[in-house]
């Protein structure tokens, strides 16, 4: 069995409320030098089957209409060896 | 400037009803050989600074207490260098 890990992440250009209020948690707190705080989705998929080149392929085409909006996020994916 | 990267997952012991709810979606829209989907979030943190142990250890702690709930969540961190 094996893991693909997706990001997703708001687009650079897009604003994000949740991260700012997170950015605003950290200041009130007290945890200086901080200068940004984005917040996204991470999605860990277990494949029954390996990670070859098909199954991988399925699972972005599933990343970019499923797991997230193309319109105002962007979306890394990676396979993830365990130790 | 530098940038942090916190992943919160819920612990494996604990119910995911949103992963649950994205794997049905991936059985539905027929993308095969999918075992399980664990849903979290992801932190993407820039610090001011060089990400150097004492400003790493803040993090850690804002990580432990205010980005995750150590009842029922693990997160991991790291360090990203940008390319």
């Amino acid at each position: 069995m094996s893991r693909v890990v997706v990001d997703v992440m708001l687009k650079p250009e897009i604003l994000d409320p949740q991260g700012k209020a997170v950015h605003g948690a950290f200041d009130r707190l007290g945890f200086d030098g901080v200068a940004s705080v984005r917040q996204g989705k991470r999605f860990e998929i277990e494949l029954t089957g390996d990670a070859g080149p098909e199954a991988v392929a399925e699972i972005e085409r599933a990343a970019s209409t499923l797991l997230s909006n193309p319109v105002i996020e962007d979306y890394t994916l990676h396979v993830e060896t365990e130790a």
